[in-house]
C-alpha cells in the first residue's frame, strides 16, 4: 500500500529509447518531490489471449485500478493474430479523447513562434471502425461510424477542459458539406453541448480550410475537437509546427477520471539505450498527467524547467542541434527545478 | 468556326469577382498572342432539369466539345432539389483528378520559401460517395468507396505527369495502417502502376505523418498522388503554405484530355465589381490550361510575367498588401511579357 498522500500510477516505459525516457521522468518527479509511487508494467513478449495482444492483462487492469498512467513508445511487433498496442489500450481502457497541448518552445526555433492550441480527438470510431469489405471485384467499402454518444461526450470533454483551463475558443473540425449525416452528427452534438458552455466561444471550421488556416496562421486557433481521423490528421499537423513528436504532450482521457498520458513518438531503436534520446515528450505528458491529477504545482515547475532547460540551451540533446546525453539534459531539468 | 490554328476553349468566368479576373485572362492571353477562342458560358439563373444544377446542359456540352476550359469562382446557390456546382463538373465532365501545381512565389512572403511540389487529388470518389445512412438511431455511417478503376486512373496519371514534367519522386498517401482494404487497395494500384515507371522514385507516407513532414520541410515532397478527401484536405494545406488560394492554380483532367482549369478560391462578392480582386490563381490555371495543350511557349512568357509582376512589388492587389487594382496589375503582367 502506497504511503498516506502518495498516487500510484501506472508507467509503461515502452520499447527502444523508452526505458531511458521513462528514467528520466522518474528522476525529475524525484527531485520535484511528486507524490507519485510508479507500478511499472512492460510490453509482454507473446500475445496474452484475454487482451489479443501483447499488453499483458495485469497491465491493463493496473491502469484501471491506479486509474491514471503514463505511457512511453511501443512498437507493436508485426505479425499476425494480435491487435495494435495503441489501438487495444484505446479500446480496452475506453480512452476516449486523445488530448494534445502544443505551444511553440521558445529556443527550439521552427518557422512558428505563435502556436498556443489544444487538439482534443475523438479516439474510438470514425474511419477507425474497421469495418471494410469487398463485394464486388476491385470495389472495396469501408464504414465510417459516428454516434450520438461518442461525439456528445468527447464535446463535452472539450468543453470542459476549455472553461478549466482558461481558454476561450473551441473549434469543431468537420466536412459535414461532403460528410452531411455523419460529420452532420457531429457538429450537432458540439452545439448542443457549446449551448451549455456560453462563456466559451464555439466555431465550426471545414478541414480543408481548418489545414489552411493552421500553416498560415496557427494563432487563430485555441481548442480544437474533431472526429478521430481529422484529430489523427491535425495533431500531427499542429506537432509539426512546433517541431515534431519529440516535444509534444498528449494524454488519452477515458471514463470517470482514468487518463493514460503518452509520448506520441516512436521508439527509435536505432539510438536506444544509448543516452541519446530527447525525454521532452514523455516529460511533458508527465506533467499533463499531473495537471489531470490537479497537482498544479507540481505540474507547473516541471513544465518550467523543462522548458528554461530548453531555452538555455546549454543541455540540448542532439535531435535539437545540442550534445547533451538524455542524463545531462534531465540532470538541467533538476537543476532548473 | 476557328480561324487555323486557333483552339476553341470554354470559359466559365463565374460569380463574385469571376468576371473581372477572368477579364484580366483574356486581357493577358490578347496581349500573348495565345491562339485560343474563348465560348463563354454563364451558370444559369434556375436549376437545368438535365444537369439538376444551375449549370446548363449547353455549358457542360461545350467543355465536352472543346475538351478544354477555365473556370473562375462560382458560388453554388443556397437551397434544396439541385447539385453542388463544383460537384456537379467533376462528375458530368469525368473530371478524376485535380492537379494543383504549389510552388513558393518570389516576392509573396509566407514562412516557407522552399515549397515546389504537385499535389494530384483522386477527384471521384472515396468519402464523396454520397452514400450515408442512420440504421440504429444515433447511428450514423457513410460508406467510402475505392475501386481499381479509379486509383489506377489517378496513379496512372500521376505518373505520367510526373515523367512529363520532369519530376523525379512520386509519394502516394494513405492511412493504409487503419483503412487496410481501401486504402490498401489505392496503394496496390499505386505499386503496380510504379512499376511501369523506374525511372521515377515511388514512396508511400502515411497522412497524418505527410502532413508533419509538409509543415516542416515541405521541400521533401515532389508529386503527392492520394484518394479524394486527403487531397482535399493536403492540395487546402499546402497553398497554405506558399499564401492561399488567391495564388494557387488548378486543373482538373477527365478522359481522353479533357481538363477544366480552375481558381479554386472563392468568389468574395464583399470586393466583387470594384476592381479589388487578384487575379493570380486565374491567371495560372490558365496557364496549366496552356502546359496541358502543349502551348509550352505562351505557357511559359504567361508564367514567367505574372510572377515577375508579383515580385517587382509595385503593381500588387491589396491581398498582397498593395494598392493596385486588378486593371493595374493586369496591364503590369502584359507589360511583363
Ligand atoms: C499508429 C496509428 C494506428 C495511430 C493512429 O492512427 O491513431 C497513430 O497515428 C496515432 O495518432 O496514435
Ligand atoms: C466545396 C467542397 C465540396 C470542395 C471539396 O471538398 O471538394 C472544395 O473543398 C474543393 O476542394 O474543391
Amino acid at each position: 500500500s502506497s504511503p498516506a498522500g502518495t498516487i500510484r500510477a501506472t508507467l509503461f516505459p515502452g520499447d527502444g529509447i523508452g526505458p531511458e525516457i521513462a528514467e528520466s521522468v522518474k528522476q525529475v518527479f524525484t527531485a520535484a518531490e511528486v507524490p507519485i509511487e510508479w507500478e511499472e508494467h512492460f510490453v509482454g513478449t507473446e500475445v496474452d489471449p484475454r487482451t489479443q495482444s501483447f499488453l499483458t492483462w495485469e497491465s491493463l487492469e493496473s491502469v484501471r485500478r491506479n486509474g491514471i498512467g503514463l505511457k512511453g513508445p511501443m512498437a507493436t511487433p508485426i505479425g499476425k493474430g494480435h491487435r495494435s498496442l495503441n489501438l487495444t489500450l484505446r479500446k480496452e481502457l475506453g480512452l476516449f479523447a486523445n488530448v494534445r497541448p502544443c505551444y511553440s518552445i521558445p529556443g527550439y526555433k521552427t518557422r512558428y513562434d505563435d502556436v498556443n492550441l489544444v487538439t482534443i480527438r475523438e479516439n474510438t470510431e470514425g474511419e477507425y471502425s474497421g469495418l471494410e469489405h469487398q463485394v464486388v471485384r476491385g470495389v472495396v467499402e469501408s464504414l465510417k461510424v459516428i454516434t450520438r454518444q461518442a461525439s456528445l461526450r468527447v464535446a463535452e470533454y472539450a468543453f470542459h477542459y476549455a472553461k478549466t483551463h482558461g481558454r476561450e475558443r473551441v473549434s469543431a473540425i468537420h466536412k459535414a458539406n461532403i460528410m452531411r449525416k455523419t460529420d452532420g452528427l457531429f457538429l450537432k452534438c458540439c452545439r448542443e453541448v457549446a449551448e451549455k458552455f456560453p462563456e466559451i466561444t464555439y466555431e465550426e471550421v471545414i478541414i480543408d480550410n481548418c489545414c489552411m488556416m493552421l500553416v498560415k496562421n496557427p494563432a487563430l486557433f485555441d481548442v480544437l475537437v474533431m472526429p478521430n481521423l481529422y484529430g489523427d490528421i491535425i495533431s500531427d499537423l499542429c506537432a509539426g509546427l512546433i517541431g515534431g513528436l519529440g516535444i509534444t504532450p498528449s494524454i488519452n482521457i477515458g471514463e470517470g477520471g482514468l487518463a493514460l498520458a503518452e509520448a506520441v513518438h516512436g521508439s527509435a531503436p536505432d539510438i536506444a539505450g544509448k543516452s541519446l534520446a530527447n525525454p521532452t515528450a514523455l516529460l511533458l505528458s508527465a506533467v499533463t498527467m499531473l495537471q489531470h491529477l490537479n497537482l498544479t504545482d507540481k505540474a507547473d515547475r516541471i513544465h518550467n524547467a523543462v522548458l528554461k532547460t530548453i531555452a538555455e540551451g546549454k543541455h540540448r540533446t542532439a535531435d535539437l542541434g545540442g550534445k547533451a546525453t538524455t542524463t545531462d539534459f534531465t540532470n538541467a531539468v533538476c537543476d532548473n527545478l
